[in-house]
């Protein structure tokens, strides 16, 4: 799309000046009866053009037989036909020059091998047309500031649709109505709502990319089930963060089987969670873990903002000890740092006449719910520069008496001065009224306690660093890749790609499969012996490894002892060589991977090494490559290196050795060719004497890409 | 209290004949003005009695100016003034003969020695009067039959209190205002409300009893910020039980900020959040782990019952795919077991000319959106002996058309046979109508995704088994530790009762502390050595401990250089003998203790030894004793016995003896002058092997009670 494209594309995507309803009905009970009603009841200013071969006018609108009847030019059409007519039909729009086509119909990449080859079709016409497809099984495009409410969602027979900045971009069809009625009934308002489907052409990155200039929207709201454009995702992502609209999306996905059901119910191909939780961090998008996060975070995200200089960190005044203490309490299990009132400002509102306590919580109690009191509190709260963001929870007098509590927090945000703290509010009671104060003012309010203390919780967390490019990947490693055959990789094939990446090794000898055993060992016992074979994936089960070996001749009958073991256990095995090692105890052990996920692409994990590490699944996922610094972060997070801090006396290991180490093999990903990476185990030595390699595998595509 | 009692003491508390104000202003904005206002507002029908010596009426209701000159007996007394006046008026209430007095004023435990001297009195004048005391720091008593609303909280100037089943018992004065709010907009209704602030006499679990057998209280809602009479809230809670009333909880302190602030508030002593959440689950309270669950849980849990014989699964039906992927995605990470359509089933409507799929959601899609369709439906799965509870989860339809999906649920439901499943309602969008028809109906409608599925996982969670007596402390036990001194035990001395509740120790030699070495060793060496003293709590970090020993020379110059050592980190340390056993090595390690929380009193924990077990707290806690049966699930429950149960190749180790040693263990509980013991580490030999306790540890109370 060129930047040309941008706004014509984005014009008929959401302001159409005529809109073909293809397979338009006139029963009103029926499904594919509805966007001409919506279209109709919303005011919509375009030209609507009902295609129906079977009648000459529906709701008093006058029908044509067939798209190419259609007189004049379409941008838009919408095919509520099934699968196999709308592809005859998106063949028409293609004809005619349509620019935007959604399609209704299922039975497409969700519906068997016979779906999907109908979904290929579709999405060749598209292309070869270059028609922007939404869909299929899409319930459709609203855009409210032009009355396009071009939907068959039942959702939108509400008597109006709420203007607003928030963008809906759902891959399910039914959510795009329940987050329109849920939003519209706290007052906030949409700019535009997007049901993608399967996005044959079109995924939620390349149509949210799409309305990244579109003045009307100021957030987006994405619910998700896959993800199938991680890159367009990324770009999308990223350009949102520069123009200060935040993103946040609700994917199912969290137990096996939303999994599952993603699968079966779009045609989704659902990878592992955690490398779609990290990506989405990694691009800035917010990830609600609640769907009524999903509904508050991007009004109030776009709403909140941390100006520059003010510390992560919430500060809690309320009028009521027991709320207070509540939104406290889950603030800091969700990891927010909590900040109190500081001397000066205690100092200064005492001589006002306003004692407050030393806890945590900044509480007014009861007797101070005055306007005077509470406006004095907040005044000096938002300006101190110990405070990130404001958090009132108002008791009983947000119901019955919002002219209390609610009136003076407005009236001080909007007096605040420039680079002010944030304020959310949070009234305990059922109080509407107050809500509404809070909104028309600008500042969110929460119903539900979880919904902010998560959104408080994501306006806190630091934005993704710039995605500093990594070193490349070394010329040698490139060139020693073009050697392997494709398939798995032997350990010391591995071994050498590890090391040109900058990893040491324990010394090494490596006897080729016929040579006889040296009769002076140039290696410091005890040792480690390990056959090298492309047929030994699991070397420990097939007997091929052999520890502590102490002399030259534990070492002749230790291989003995391994060929016989692995003829027992792969007649016929390919034996390449045998690997002689120094045996190697570190202070700990980690394990760090490269795995390409189907959905995000790269990652790089890093994590203790051994059976409990992996049973408490202590893992940092990341996309990768990554750098030093990301790195870093990555090994700080992991819990079971604790020992290697120093934990209970335990000696200190080499962990920025290790952070090296994770930079320098996340860059493996650079190589398409490799589809997954292992160092497994990695022995972290003392400060300062590194880590060591004790074992490599590597798997290159069967298709070498060269 | 005696039986007789009971009934007198509720209907002073819920209904009383006469009720003294004490301390009740005439100015309209003061809080000590609200109850008078409240009562009249709200038509109370017993007698008002204001206190107040400078007026003669209050709003149009004459005072006296003391309690003495109140005429005729006085069933409940709400005391509005300051601390130490409340002193005075509460002692009045004493001589008077009033049966239920509460307190308004805080000044007590929460506020230093002083204040909690002030509370002692006013407990010892409540105790010897006879006077059930709720407070001090009460914002009162409601009681919505009797029109009673006797409190200064702010929400009950609401217009009118809907009558109802929940009984609201909260810590926090201002959150019974917060719950009121939050059910009454949503139709549930209130039985009795008590603000139980410091609880001085009577806490949670005594008042709680007190209204078990109230007829008009169907069950409960707790707001706990801590827990001040474990064992009188695991009675009313087994009481419930036996009632059949729900009891649902939430607890402030899921952060240690949390638990701050609940002891900066209102004066508690919070204890470990694994401990209570331990007890809260073994005693029956189901705990809310969302504000939300909390508002919705108690008159849910009182409606959608699971009938005998169902099992403990969930099935979801849908009309919106995406909606109902949601519901499944989040019951199954929470842990519900999730069902899906029998084959039965699915013949038999798809002979109806119904078609469903065959993944785990039961989607009848928008075209089933019917009420022929979804009524066929529902009243197949209510019926299926397969179906736990049904959750159905309603699309746009549940906004605009009630008729088409909620129409057929509430009929299906009224017309179910006895020990159909329980329904549950959840509408996608916001849909005011839809949940009021269910609730009229008696079925559990939700508008929070979250708070429908932790409901739902709540209902599902088999209930405690009952409480079968462990077996007792052998006579040897509690004889062997009336010998113990007070404080903490050495090794030998603890390990000897350990001994004796049947726990295997390594083959062991005890050395007196100057007896020489024996010329023969009666053990199998490698020997580990210790030294056993008092003084040296923390023996390896002493050097008071030598491992490996291979002959008895090593044994002599090991016991020598502990001695050394131990002089040098303890001088004049008191050395009481040498302990020799036998070097062992299990297949892997466990820990077990018993401690007493201070909230909830004794518990026991068994966890994964070593350091990373410790890191990742992968353990598991119960009040003690514990059966062998509920020792099994402890065990099971711990991760990191993994390996021991075989994974990936590891060994199996001897679980089973492990359950035993832990509810063998767990007696200890029994004996009150044991404060702390600890097994630790206890090796988990092969199966049929059995557990080796390696170290031991016990504390005795300072204040021997035996």
């Amino acid at each position: 799309m060129t930047a040309r494209q941008v706004p014509e594309r984005l014009e008929a995507l959401t302001a159409p000046r005529t809109v073909a309803l293809v397979g338009a009905s006139s029963s009103p009970g029926k499904i594919t009866a509805r966007p001409l009603s919506f279209l109709l009841r919303h005011g919509f200013q375009g030209r609507i053009v009902p295609v129906n071969p079977g009648r000459a006018e529906i709701m008093g609108v006058p029908t044509v037989p067939s798209v190419a009847d259609i007189a004049g030019s379409v941008d838009h059409a919408y095919i509520l036909l099934d699968a196999d007519p709308a592809l005859t039909a998106l063949e028409q729009c293609a004809e005619k020059g349509v620019a935007v086509v959604s399609m209704l119909a299922d039975g497409f990449a969700e519906a068997g091998p016979e779906g999907l080859a109908r979904q290929d079709r579709a999405a060749a016409i598209a292309r070869d047309a270059g028609i922007l497809l939404i869909g299929p099984n899409s319930t459709g495009v609203v855009s409210t500031a032009s009355g396009f409410v071009c939907t068959t969602n039942a959702a939108f027979a509400a008597p109006s649709i709420a203007r607003g900045g928030t963008a809906v971009l759902s891959q399910s069809g039914s959510v795009i109505g329940t987050l329109l009625s849920r939003g519209q009934e706290r007052g906030h308002g949409f700019s535009t709502l997007v049901s993608l489907g399967n996005e044959a052409c079109v995924g939620v990155g390349g149509l949210g990319q799409l309305l990244l200039d579109d003045p009307k929207t100021r957030a987006f709201q994405l619910f998700l089930e896959t993800i199938r454009d991680a890159e367009a995702l990324g770009a999308f992502a990223e350009g949102a963060r520069q123009r200060g609209k935040p993103v946040v999306a609700y994917m199912i996905g969290a137990s096996e089987e939303g999994r599952q059901l993603a699968v079966s119910h779009t045609g989704a191909l659902t990878g592992g969670r955690a490398a779609v939780s990290a990506f989405l961090r990694e691009v800035g998008v917010h990830e609600a873990q609640q769907f009524e996060t999903l509904i508050e975070a991007p009004r109030a995200l776009s709403r909140a903002r941390l100006p520059a200089g003010r510390p992560r960190r919430a500060t809690v005044i309320s009028t009521t000890g027991g709320g207070g203490a509540m939104v406290i309490d889950q603030l800091a299990a969700r990891g927010v740092e909590i900040g109190g009132l500081s001397d000066a400002a205690r100092a200064e509102l005492s001589a006002q006449g306003i004692p407050l306590g030393h806890g945590k919580l900044v509480d007014v109690t009861l007797a101070g719910t005055k306007y005077d009191t509470m406006r004095a509190v907040v005044d000096r709260l938002v300006c101190d520069p110990e405070t990130g963001v404001l958090i009132v929870a108002v008791g009983s007098s947000a119901q019955f008496n919002p002219e209390l509590a609610i009136a003076p927090i407005v009236d001080a945000a909007r007096e605040a001065p420039e680079g002010a703290a944030p304020i959310v509010g949070f009234p305990l009671p059922h109080a509407p009224e107050s809500l509404a104060l809070l909104e028309a003012a600008g500042i969110p309010g929460f119903r539900n306690l979880e919904a902010c203390v998560e959104t408080v919780a994501l306006l806190m967390r630091a934005p993704p660093g710039p995605r500093s490019p990594s070193a490349p990947l070394p010329v040698a490693v490139t060139r020693h890749i073009d050697t392997l055959p494709p398939g798995v990789q032997s350990e010391a094939a591995s071994g050498i790609v590890f090391e040109q990446l900058g990893l040491a090794r324990p010394r090494t000898l490596l006897l080729g499969s016929t040579d006889p055993l040296p009769e002076a060992i140039d290696l410091v016992f005890p040792l480690v012996a390990k056959l090298v074979s492309p047929d030994l994936p699991h070397k420990s089960e097939a007997g091929a490894v052999v520890l502590g070996i102490a002399n030259r001749e534990e070492l002749a009958a230790g291989i003995a002892r391994m060929k016989a073991s692995a003829d027992s256990h792969a007649p016929g095995y390919r034996l390449k060589g045998v690997l002689v090692q120094e045996m190697c105890h570190g202070l700990g052990e980690a394990i760090i991977g490269i795995t390409r996920d189907p959905l995000v692409g790269p990652v790089v994990t890093v994590g203790a090494g051994g059976v409990l590490a992996e049973i408490y699944r202590d893992t940092a996922t990341r996309p990768a490559p990554v750098t030093l610094e990301a790195a870093r972060e990555m090994v700080a997070a992991i819990d079971g290196f604790a020992p290697l801090r120093g934990y209970r006396g335990h000696p200190e290991g080499d962990l920025e050795a290790l952070a090296q180490a994770v930079a320098a093999l996340s860059r493996l990903a650079l190589d398409p060719r490799v589809e997954e990476a292992e160092a497994n185990p990695v022995a972290v030595l003392a400060p300062g004497s590194g880590v060591l390699l004790l074992d490599a595998l590597i798997r290159t595509a069967q298709r070498a890409s060269g």
